[in-house]
């Protein structure tokens, strides 16, 4: 059977994550129900990311198996024709080998998580930012941030739920700058664990407000004590920008 | 009575636009009514510009004048409690002479136009930018929208109801630029006609899609003719960013 490979927009803030669950719509379960629509069959949807409820991408990657072969722009525009009125949308189709899988053959995952640090409440960018009121030392943050660069054991930063089998991750960049208002957290990794990235920005928030200095951030790295995370962020600041093969 | 300026940022969506009329809600009301909830009279606000219904505001300019001087940082965070949960901030008050006329006083407005240019729908830009499918040649569009920069008579980009008294603006910048699938138009002049920018918005679409040659452009101009604008683009694009005094 032909294997596609999928880039995949959506806005989180309707979903309860990536994944198919029980207690809400999914991502996944809408796309799979698009290529019921279009393809007759049911097809499973494997994602690169799972991203949580309320966390938007740009460019999560998928591949599906389908029966028959399709033009790679019709395949695309038939299931984005299928998508509406979700707020899902298949950005670009490809033809790929058999052996691709969307998740296991990703090389590096990049994420952005967003600020808006002002007093004022958000208007154009409510459920795209997390808001925060007290001002920020952008440069601080980033200086800390160096800090969880490398191949560490991330225990701190990751969800009691996580799954992966080692705690262990290589983290290949962690920049934090500000332009006006907003303060942009850019990061990737070849993988991150459950919750990493909202762990990591909940964290370098209290740097930012100065209630940890860069060397409270380094502790609680190597404590591997989930207790030691400052906070986690919320899901609205954070999208999955892109997956490299 | 102290004078008071105001920056506001606002999503154009759910409003008639900025200024106060009888079919709904109005940007311009909500504002007052949250001046009457702090100041307990009432009192009118004067805009910079009046954007149209859906037009999005990042620097909308405002003054009022109260009956008793605020601290700054109170006033600002005393209007956003009395706007919630609509999406109108306060982002900036400032005590200003009686002489300043956030309309009159202001030396140049600034605006962007967002077109957000591929086949897929959007998702995290839905209602923030002008959803074109064409692909849009951006350097063409940029170099035929020189031809609109300078002192002219902007009849033929100017809506049937403008009550401005000439239709001769000076525009001193009109770029177009491409990032990825994002087009950005960005324009300032000391003030523009009614519907002028989304007037040369939707006409470099024609150019942009190659229907318009620069040509056209210069021709439409010159004709002084409303009939022969392009199109108007839609109101979700367009952004008042700023005005300068």
């Amino acid at each position: 059977m032909p294997r596609y490979a999928l880039t995949i927009e959506y806005d989180g803030g309707p979903f309860v994550g990536w994944q198919r669950q029980a207690n809400g719509m999914s991502v996944q379960q809408r796309l799979e129900e698009a290529v019921l629509a279009i393809n007759g069959e049911r097809a499973v949807i494997h994602g690169a990311g799972r991203t949580d409820a309320g966390v938007h991408a740009l460019g999560q990657v998928a591949h599906v198996d389908l029966r028959r072969a399709w033009r790679v722009d019709r395949l695309r525009d038939a299931l984005n024709a299928h998508l509406k009125p979700d707020p899902i949308a298949v950005v670009d189709a490809r033809a790929v080998e058999e052996t691709f899988e969307a998740r296991f053959s990703a090389i590096r995952r990049h994420y952005r998580y967003l600020i808006d640090n002002r007093r004022a409440p958000l208007t154009v960018t409510l459920g795209r930012a997390w808001h925060v009121k007290r001002p920020l030392d952008a440069e601080a943050m980033h200086e800390a941030a160096q800090r969880l660069v490398g191949r560490y054991d991330f225990t701190t930063f990751r969800a009691s739920e996580c799954q992966a089998n080692s705690p262990i991750r290589t983290l290949e960049r962690l920049d934090v700058c500000r332009d006006g208002d907003r303060i942009e957290i850019v990061t990737c990794a070849r993988s991150f664990l459950h919750n990493q990235v909202r762990s990591m920005a909940g964290s370098l928030e209290h740097v930012g407000t100065g209630k940890w200095r860069a060397e409270d951030l380094a502790d609680a790295l190597a404590a591997k004590d989930r207790a030691r995370c400052g906070q986690v962020a919320p899901p609205h600041g954070l999208y999955l920008v892109a997956v490299d093969y």
